[in-house]
C-alpha cells in the first residue's frame, strides 16, 4: 500500500445552494475518515470547462505533493465520456476526460501517468446517471486517499491521449511590437484577468522597459506595467501582473470592470516600445 | 463513554455572508477539537422548514453511520419550541422540533429514539434569545461528538410525538393513468426538482414502458423518461430521475428554468400509457 | 517549541467564486498538515476594513484559547503597510496594520503583545505584489500553527502603535434621555444591526424598564425592547439585543430591511423613560 495522500481538493460547478458538495464530502469521509477536503472552487460557471481548466492551472502548484484534485465540471455525465486519473507535476487529478485538464497537460513532464477509471468496486453500489460526483468521483478519490494504488482504478492510458481543448493564449504581432490577448474573467474586486502571461512580456524586453509598455483596452490606454496597485492615483486604471502570473487590468482602490464594461473576450493589446 | 461520532454536518439558513457559521464551528472545535464538520447547506431560504426537510432527507443516507446532522432552521428561536435529538436510520439529528425532521420520521424504524435537549450544563454559559445555533446546538453537538451519551442531553421522548409538517408527494389519478406532482425547487443548472419519486412511476409499469410516459409542464409535453441528459438533442427538454431519486425536468446542456419560468409549486403531470 | 495552535480562522474579502481561499488553504496544509482551518467570513465587502473589524470583534470570544485569526482585508497590499501579529484576549491575530484590529485593541489587556511580520524565511519563496494572503499570511500562519514561536515572525512592537480606525459607537444625548446610534449592517434575515450595545442601554436603567424604551428608525417607532422575536405579532417591527450584543431592528418572521429601506448609517434613536 502506498502512503496516504495529504489532502483532496474539490472543484465543481455545483454552487453551494444545494446539498451536492456536502453529500460528496459525506461519501469521502465515510471511506477516508481523516483526509482533509479543501473546497478549491464550487462556483465555476455551469459546465464551463475553460474556466475550470484555467483555475486549476493557476492553483495546483500551491498544494503539497501528492494532493489529489477532484474536478467535477462534467457536461457529459451519463454519456460514454471517460473518467481519468492523471499523475503529473507531483499531483493527482481525477476528472472527466473533457479537456478540463488541458492546461495541466500543456507542459507536463515525460513521466506523467494516467489511468482510465473503470473499477466499479471503487464506486458506490448504486451509480446514478446524473451525479457521478457523488457516485464515482467521491468514492474513487476517497479510496485513493485511503491508500488504494492509482493503478487499481483501471487500465493505464497514455496521458497524450486525453482530450484537450484550446485555451487561447496571447498572440505576438508583426515584428514583435504588439501582444494581443483577451479578458478571460473578472474577480470580486473588479480586476480583469487576461491571458497575457508574464513571460509573454518579459521575453521581449528588459524589466527596465516595463514602464514604457502601453496597454489598450476598450478605448482606454494605460501607460506602463505597474509594480503594485499603489503606483497610480486612486481610481486610475493600471496594468499589473496578478497572482496567477497573468496581466490584470485593475483600478486602484476601485472596480475596473464596472468602469470598463468589458465584452466577452474583450481584446487587450500591449504595445512594446522600440528597443 | 460511547465511541466518538465520525462527523457533524451543519444545515442552516444563515448564508455565508455573516460570521454565524464560523462562530458555530469555533464553539464546536473548542469542545471537540478533532471532529470533522461538514457544511451540508447554509443557503436554505430563511426559515424554510420544508426546503430543509427535503434536503436533509435527500442527503443523510450518504453519510457514515452515527453521523450527527445539526439543523438550525429555526423560526421559533427564543419561543418555547423544543430542541430534539433523534437517533434514526443509524444517524443522529439535532434540530428544533418544528417539522424539519418530518421526512426522516416518515419511514423511520421502530427502534428510533429521541430526547428533548434540556441539559443546560451542555449549553454555553450565556444563552441568547436569538442565536441558539451558537449557544445550544453547537455545544450540545460537540459534547455528543466528544463522547457524551445521547441520553445525557435530556429526557427521552417518543419519536412519534415530534412535530411533523406535510411534505406533499405526488398523487395518483383515476385508474392510475396519471401522476400529478409539483416542482419543489431548482438547482444551479436550471434543473427543476419535483416531488414525483422514482417509485411513484415504477410501481405502475415495467421499466420497458418508461419510453411511453408523457410529462406535461407549463404547456410543454415531454415524451419518455430519459436515461441520461444525452438522450435528446441539446437544448431540448427532458424528464429524468435525478440524484435525489425524484423526477427532474431538465434541458440538455441548457437551463430549463429560464425556458419554462415555472410558478411556485408548478404542476407536473405524468400520463401513463395503457398496459 | 511552543505547543501547536488549536485552529486557524480566515476572514477575507475574497468571496468564494475564485480560487483565492482554496489556494491559501493549500499553502497552509502544506506547512501545517493537521491544523483545522475555519472560514470565519469571506464575504466582507471589498476592502471594507470597518465591516471586518466589527465582525472580528463579534466573533473571537467564541474560539478556543490560542486560536489564530488571519484577516486579509488589505487594500494596501503591495504598499509599505505593515503586517502584524497580535496576541490579545488569549487569541492571536495576523492582519495588515490598517485598523482592522481596532475593536480588538479598544479594550485589550496590558499584557497584550505584538510583532511586525518581517521574517522572509516564513514567506513563500516568491512573493507577489498582489496576493499576500497566499504568499505571506498563509505560510506565516501555518508556521505558527506548526509550532513556530510568535517572536520569530519579526521584531516586537507596541500594540498601542498599531493603526486604529474609528468605529463609531452610540452617543448619549442631553440628560441621558436619548441614545443615538446607526445601522451598521444587515444580515440574511433582513435584521438591521446597529452600534447600540446592550451596555449602552442597561447602564441607564433597570431591566424592568426596558419595556418603556422607544426606538425610532426611518419614521417608525417601536415600543419596548423585546426579549425574543415572538414578543410581537408576526410582521411587526421589534428591537432586540442580537447575538453580537448590539441592538437589532427586526421584523417577526419577516424581513425588516425590505420594509424599512434603511439608508447607509441610518440613524436609530432610543428614548429613555424618566426614572
Amino acid at each position: 500500500m502506498r502512503s496516504k495522500l495529504p489532502l483532496l481538493t474539490l472543484t465543481t460547478d455545483f454552487g453551494l445552494a444545494d446539498e451536492y458538495v456536502g453529500v460528496m464530502k459525506g461519501v469521502i469521509l465515510g471511506i477516508a475518515p481523516a483526509v482533509p477536503v479543501i473546497d478549491l472552487c464550487h462556483h465555476i460557471a455551469p459546465q464551463d470547462i475553460h474556466q475550470a481548466a484555467r483555475l486549476l492551472a493557476a492553483s495546483f502548484r500551491y498544494f503539497p505533493a501528492d494532493s489529489l484534485h477532484v474536478v467535477v465540471v462534467d457536461p457529459g455525465v451519463g454519456s460514454d465520456r471517460r473518467i481519468v486519473l492523471l499523475n503529473a507535476h507531483s499531483q493527482f487529478f481525477l476528472a472527466p476526460d473533457n479537456g478540463v485538464l488541458s492546461a495541466i497537460l500543456q507542459d507536463t513532464e515525460e513521466s506523467a501517468k494516467a489511468w482510465q477509471v473503470r473499477t466499479q468496486d471503487l464506486f458506490l453500489a448504486e451509480v446514478s446517471q446524473t451525479f457521478h460526483g457523488r457516485d464515482i468521483f467521491a468514492p474513487v478519490a476517497a479510496h485513493l486517499a485511503a491508500g488504494q494504488e492509482p493503478a487499481k482504478v483501471g487500465p493505464a492510458i497514455n496521458p497524450h491521449d486525453l482530450i484537450t481543448i484550446e485555451l487561447p493564449g496571447a498572440t505576438i504581432g508583426p515584428n514583435a511590437r504588439t501582444i494581443t490577448g483577451q479578458v478571460t474573467g473578472c474577480d470580486r474586486f473588479g480586476n480583469l484577468l487576461t491571458n497575457i502571461h508574464r513571460s509573454d512580456i518579459t521575453r521581449f524586453l528588459d524589466q527596465a522597459k516595463t514602464t514604457e509598455l502601453c496597454f489598450s483596452i476598450a478605448g482606454h490606454t494605460i501607460h506602463g506595467l505597474a509594480e503594485t496597485y499603489h503606483n497610480v492615483t486612486p481610481g486610475s486604471l493600471l496594468a499589473i501582473v496578478g497572482s496567477r502570473g497573468f496581466v490584470e487590468i485593475a483600478a486602484s482602490q476601485a472596480h475596473a470592470a464596472d468602469f470598463l464594461h468589458p465584452a466577452a473576450n474583450q481584446p487587450v493589446i500591449v504595445t512594446i516600445p522600440d528597443s
